[in-house]
């Protein structure tokens, strides 16, 4: 019988079967008592676990959507932004912010590296900033940014809102928003949340939405902080209608997030990173990202010589296993492999199992069983 | 045991098991050629049933949000834009277009009528307007306007874009986009499709997708018609996740109503919502749109004299049906009962039993089954 | 769109989606600690709900194979047994004790009757019986055994064992088995429990379970009590395969009992009948069974003259209620309608509309809408 | 997060979504022309699937009841039985047929050994055999009895009915009831189908179905092939409401048979068998079933020294995979690994190494790595 496909891209993720069933419940009326109770819950819950003294947006729309949210509500036309873009997912802000007439200053990284917090700093000293935005983990490259010390940094630029795009990072890197002085942390449902797409996440601090008080009216609409911030606080007030079976979904991930603990699934996601990229780098791949700058959630997988990306890819699909082809100039040379998230041991192990039998299937010659051999020997 | 909870306001709507059953599915790479397929195939449904020659979008988001595409794709700032509002919901354009700096005119009527299309024309005459809103059925009161008519008279006015907002209305109310005359239609997924909210769907015809490209770039990013273009036409592009399973949600929705016939489901919510409503009267209630204008969505139904809001409320849902409060003025005058999307006889049968229930424990004197004998004869 | 088809036969009965929720679960291990404690507590709380010092059985297959397991386990070749019908499933007895060898004696009503207590009484004096069988309600003719009564009877005869089909009647109708002085009932779970087919459930109290250990080794061996007592006390051990899924459901619709309250829920059987009866009679409709004799669980309905039975019920079918249709002479005449188990007022206002609108389709002349409103006064 | 725990015991088996799915279904009435239309589809593709010129029986039970509904409905009291014994299993059939008068004899294997076609032809010869009993795998052994050789001898005894017990191995192991000169076979759903139990299937050739005719009443009602064959062939018919949820799990397996194709299906499972068998020789396992008898459906897996059983399996559960112990006198020597039905390469990948980590946590010294290396280069 055919393989399972295994949703091994870097989002969506598996969905695990507690998380569907919410997803396929009977919709209520946004309205019902019950389902108020529960979006509340979700949100109290969610600045909890991400450590915030300030709001948390729980809103339809996607990851990109959030980042726009970020900007909209921090900045005015004519504002100073830096952008720390470690990759395609950093690059995408620069559109974004010149569309709404931010004057924008880039600090770009080679792919697989991270801009240091020296060079950051640096230039917060150069100009006043409005805000930065630094991505955690960029999709494209799988670096991870040291976001933990830029806080440190940014604590002594106090009209510098510190944007951290959580995207592919949330829920699986560790993140605190007050405690590592962020001001603004986002991300979306399919990513470490396991969740399927269709809801934004977004944590604003006091700094944040002092900020955008400060703002008056801003040309956004759906994504104003000022129209959500009464709905969150009580979901029986409406502003436009929740995604009622995404919201159930959500706090369905929540529950098993709290069920194995946050730290603990921090931990799991750097126990199963590092022995994934263990594996794959004794199949003779290498990681695109440099060694201390690696992301736990997913991994930017270079070809040895004589491997074809398409070809290869085609027969991880058919073996049972999805991953995504590189972006810009590594399009041909890396594919992507999520490995955030709902996972348990059964599909890591059944994704090393479906590289190699691709790799045997190509005619690559290895010894056959290292990489199952390295990650058991490093999980 | 207790009774079931009829979700009976204007949305969501109930959500019947096959479409339930898409949203519990385990997601799927967004790039899967299966989902590729699904998503692409959804698009050409749903521009053909619409009858556009131009683009349709589905977005991760609400209606609301589709408020703001459909302005920001359109409109700059310092342009007019006239507002045809009927309700509540025509009114949310005037804080949406005057944040983007569009010189606003408003045409209002009392609630429960509409503005004339004489009264339109006459407005259209005195200034260039870059675009003009309608809603076809405004949830505040359930009056419906005449929106074709209103499209005929429009394509006189070559540089107006005839925006309709359908949110409480597609795929419920007669709208051919094309036919009328229509630029943008706009609505979300748990109105009358019968899907879990988390969409917005939207139409835009050849003279909207002009005016979008000689606007050159947008402030807005997120709901940008030139980022899902390709997307849309190309599903297996990249520009934002697509909510997966709402998506196959929706797709499924389109099965069923294809399945009814649009035609037919028009037909329906015709027959339905006449039946409701005379059951209604017979029962000493008065609907707050007047004869004519009233849509077939759903209905705003004034209490009769000595019903208590809250209490009749309170009792509805005990007994098994949730419903809407009257806004602004009409709060605690009237409910608002919805009666679009994917519902059976039952339902309505059910719905009116219901009523009678709360009357009788509400102590109210009438006839009783006279409600539901005048549903038997009218539907 | 077309009417959802309730499910209106006298079993299966309405499944409620939490126990469609509990039958679509990923199958367990029958050993998994889990679902050992999940079965163990069924069991206990099926013997609670009932009221038996004794064991409950629940094993897979139907309740016509309960009727097997019942006699096995108290007789053998040769004895006396008298069986009570009432009608085609009283009847059933006949074949099923003459095939294993017993002597069978019958005492029969007309159908709609009941034999009456003192009749049983008389026959009881003349001979003795191993075993006595009485159908509580006979799925034919709708007609109630007065059960309690006969209980009262039997204590004066102990060497009789006291049978109770309890098919279509329990967990609609009162039974408890120690009180009434039942030494076996057995019934299945797509009746008043509301699940799906493919569980029989059977109760024994100390008298059954004393004369199966006097009978020694028994003929059969799937049904044989001795084998599955170790089981029902401790579902860790093994003799078949429990149907894992079905346990889990059966299990779940005694939560949503008990949630009622099982006298609750006899009450409301009782309440929904009589409305329902009303409302029948108000149409022309008459009961099969007499007024003082009716099941609460199901109603065989006489047609009034004109009404062509396959033409009723395919129209019925149409609108969206299957009922079934009348057996041996009187199919034809009437139908038959379950109205027991998961069925709140929605379902109920429903079908009296779907009998409506077929007196209508089928051009028959009454007072429109007197049945919705007789029930209206009923419930 | 804790690892899903996969079901690897002999059943049942992994069920698969779509299967699940059809399981959650709300219930429809027996006589619903959709469900009567899907179960005698059923019916048929499984007649045809297993090659049987005769009737196919679907049953709410269990594999245990259809042993005994082979049984009784090919022999009577005095009759003599040859029970053709390879374990645990096998010896069942010996406390069935002696409590129904029959004649036993027994040939009995050395656990993990199966008794030869010679020897049972010796035993033929002498005695006239109205039934022989085959159990195809014996699931307390692994071992797979050579019912095709079997099967050719039996046709030299025209009186003895040849009874193959296939609940570990239908849908897993090669079975064409008639050209193997099968009479009866057997199975139950949580098998190699991969469905949840509750479901007996048995096929009965032309020449079981005239012994049956020619026995007149039998002393089994529930399980009388006389009572069924009118419902086989037209399921709109009663004898006993059958398993309707049950019955569409079952039809979706056979789609899922028919998807992969029967005879592709039977190759792999024995290239799974094999490479499993590898994988945990290399380990240091035996499996106690001889090379050339060893069932494709499952093994029993000896210890190797110093391996508790107890520990082992309790280790096995905590990492994600639920195994069986030993029986009778090999309870403690050694675990029974299910290996049949819908499980796909990764669940295949997955148990393996949940064994390593379990041997690697009980301290076990050993290759790390090379059951997983076998097993990729035995798949």
């Amino acid at each position: 019988m055919k393989n399972k496909k295994l949703v091994m891209i870097p989002g969506p993720t598996p969905t695990i079967r507690s998380i569907n069933d919410q997803m396929g419940r009977e919709t209520v009326a946004f309205g019902d008592p019950e389902f108020v109770k529960d979006y509340k819950e979700l949100i109290i819950d969610l600045k909890e676990m991400f450590k915030v003294d300030g709001e948390c947006f729980v809103v339809a729309g996607t990851g990109t959507m959030a980042m726009e949210m970020a900007i909209s509500n921090v900045t005015k036309r004519g504002d100073n932004v830096l952008i720390v873009s470690n990759g395609f997912f950093g690059d995408r802000f620069i559109d974004l912010c010149e569309r709404k007439g931010l004057n924008v200053d880039v600090l770009s990284a080679p792919w697989g590296e991270v801009v240091s917090p020296e060079t950051i700093e640096s230039k917060l000293k150069e100009k006043n900033y409005a805000a930065m935005t630094v991505t955690h983990v960029d999709t494209s490259t799988g670096a991870c940014a040291p976001i933990e010390e830029i806080g440190k940094i940014i604590k002594n630029y106090p009209d510098t809102i510190y944007i951290v795009d959580g995207v592919a990072a949330t829920a699986g890197e560790r993140e605190y928003v007050d405690d590592m002085g962020i001001d603004i942390l986002f991300t979306a449902s399919q990513k470490a949340f396991g969740v399927a797409p269709g809801l934004a996440l977004l944590w604003a601090g006091q700094k944040a939405l002092s900020r955008r008080k400060s703002l008056g009216t801003i040309p956004e609409f759906y994504i104003d902080f000022e129209k959500w911030i009464p709905i969150m606080n009580d979901p029986s007030k409406y502003f436009a209608t929740p995604a009622v079976n995404m919201v159930w979904a959500l706090k369905e991930s929540v529950r098993v997030i709290n069920e194995e603990g946050i730290e603990a699934r921090y931990d799991r996601h750097i126990r199963v990173s590092k022995a994934i990229q263990s594996a794959l780098e004794s199949l003779g791949f290498k990681i695109l990202a440099k060694e201390g700058n690696r992301g736990t959630t997913l991994s930017n997988v270079l070809y040895p010589e004589g491997i074809n990306d398409a070809e290869f890819r085609k027969i991880m699909a058919e073996e049972g296993a999805m991953v995504a082809g590189g972006l810009a100039a590594y399009a041909g040379k890396l594919f992507r492999l999520g490995h955030m998230g709902n996972i348990d041991d059964h599909t890591v192990y059944s994704v090393i199992a479906v590289i190699e039998r691709t790799l045997i299937k190509l005619g690559y010659k290895y010894e056959k069983g290292i990489g199952l051999k390295t990650l058991l020997e490093n999980m």
